[in-house]
């Protein structure tokens, strides 16, 4: 299990480009919620979203030998760019795996930094095997990001940063994909503060922490389904889903149409560009998933790593 | 004039509901203009745009008797939904002129926080006609925005941020319309780091400022024409005239198209959504207006109050 030193550790190693990015009081939707709620904007993190932090975690732990060869993970998007982004900064030859559907728009972004993209078939296990090739036929060094307790730790960083900020904070809005991000910011929330909820929020078309929360187990799912293109891990990560059923308050599931009004609602009221996938949190309060009213909330805004022609179309969706 | 002192008191006086915003180093705009660019965010500040600083400043130093009586100012938008906010919160009641022209959008942001909303003729002077009307009829404490120290005064505060965030900076860029902004921020960095550059930037569509500034002399055009509608001041404030005259290193132009690629760009690299008139600095940068290579230059995002739908187009529009 990772532990709140382990995360104390990385904040300290962290480099000054990592935005401590800010966590604010937003007046409209707190008058509109009934609550005092709080915007957590991983969206201003350098690469545009949280996924920066984890980067450095797992590189900066490499070996000086393996620095030299390089290191390799797979990603839907916005793990990638940040992967590419640390990278270049830490002079590490960086490799990532992306499935052939993946959007020309996180491909780009990743290339931009200098990574390799190695694209594989689109099976979620196709990831795996091809970095497993890459380590044996390169020797690079291929990180699970879904098990990694670097990874853990690096997201974990956020959650003390809200402790920082707001200490009397009442609850934490978190989104989920494999879990990663939920369990490291729960880790560090529930070890110093318990009193402080922490709530993970699913797409309902990619549930799978959701259902392995209710049934106590891993549970893999057929296939993802949701416009929440970062939230689209058909089964959580066995260590994350350790530190969720230890730490975690609640897990809810909000709909595409939630969501889309709470992006909507994020450009309007809080003049944040917020991805789909980084909106769930807003996404289950104003649709009823979670009540927390007279509160303080804290929403975790994960990334803004949006196309601007489907963020417009976002914008214009009907009520 | 306004002096730095009466920039640093009402600094001392703003209420905790004033966002202290950020000023963020944003990397892809760095490196796409080969400078650190800075964004000093006010779109986060509180009713979306700088203009709540200076409506708690004009509120704050009525005489008692006349709080009770209230106060009344004209506003092309912005400033009404500011001046409305703090009025209820210091418990003043407000009045404010619009031209009927104003957008729906910003009529209904003042009258949300119980402003009393007058609207008179689509003539920039009917605005201190109406307005001294009502403070012969009521009693209304009625305030010309633009010719108020301590609107100048309150904007100034933004400098004072700047300095304590940035006092590395070697330059700023701010928006203009009348020219308080600009007056109240030159005159806090001036007064203290002399060797940054402040530059303001105005719509070539509405360069009443920009003129003026060229013939050391107020100068006023016939009507404004630019998508920028918080900048549509057709002639500068007399008393904000004198301190750019002062203050203030050079004031340049741009187009709407310029502006137009600038909020989409602050919204792919910064993720920020940035009215128009919010996004002039930037525009000027990437149009090479100004030219600041390898310095750390601040760009004033002034407000995101800009209505859905004009805003998807606008993301919409082709390069």
């Amino acid at each position: 299990m990772v532990t709140v030193q382990d995360i104390r550790s990385i904040r300290e190693a962290l480099p000054s480009s990592i935005v401590h990015t800010p966590t604010l009081l937003n007046e409209p939707i707190s008058e509109q919620l009934g609550t005092r709620l709080y915007l957590k904007l991983e969206n201003l993190q350098v690469t545009g979203s949280y996924k920066a932090r984890a980067a450095f975690a797992i590189l900066n732990e490499l070996a000086p030998t393996q620095r030299e060869v390089g290191a390799a993970i797979s990603s839907s998007g916005n793990f990638a760019t940040a992967f590419a982004f640390m990278g270049r900064l830490l002079n590490i030859r960086t490799t990532v795996v992306m499935m052939q559907k993946t959007s020309p728009f996180k491909v780009e972004a990743a290339r931009r930094y200098g990574a390799e993209i190695v694209l594989c078939e689109n099976r979620f296990e196709a990831r795996w095997e091809t970095l497993d090739r890459l380590q044996q036929e390169r020797g690079t060094k291929s990180i699970n990001t879904f098990e990694s307790p670097a990874v853990i730790a690096g997201h974990g960083t956020i959650g003390l940063e809200i402790l920082d900020e707001l200490p009397e904070a009442d609850a934490v809005l978190v989104p989920i994909s494999s879990g990663g991000l939920l369990a490291g910011v729960a880790t560090a929330i529930k070890s110093i503060e318990p009193r402080i909820k922490v709530i993970g929020v699913q797409p309902r078309g990619c549930d799978a922490m959701y259902r392995s929360v209710q049934e106590r187990r891993l549970v893999s799912i057929e296939r993802a389904d949701t416009i929440c293109d970062a939230l689209v891990a058909t089964k959580p990560g066995a260590l994350p889903f350790e530190h969720v059923l230890r730490y975690v308050d609640d897990v809810v599931v909000v709909s595409d149409e939630e969501v889309t009004r709470a992006v909507r609602f994020l450009a309007s009221a809080a003049k944040q560009v917020v991805e789909p996938s980084g909106a769930v949190g807003l996404a289950a309060l104003l649709a009823g998933a979670v009540g927390l009213p007279d509160q303080r909330v804290v929403v975790l805004i994960s990334g803004g790593n949006v196309a601007i022609p489907q963020y417009a179309k976002l914008l214009e969706s009907p009520e």
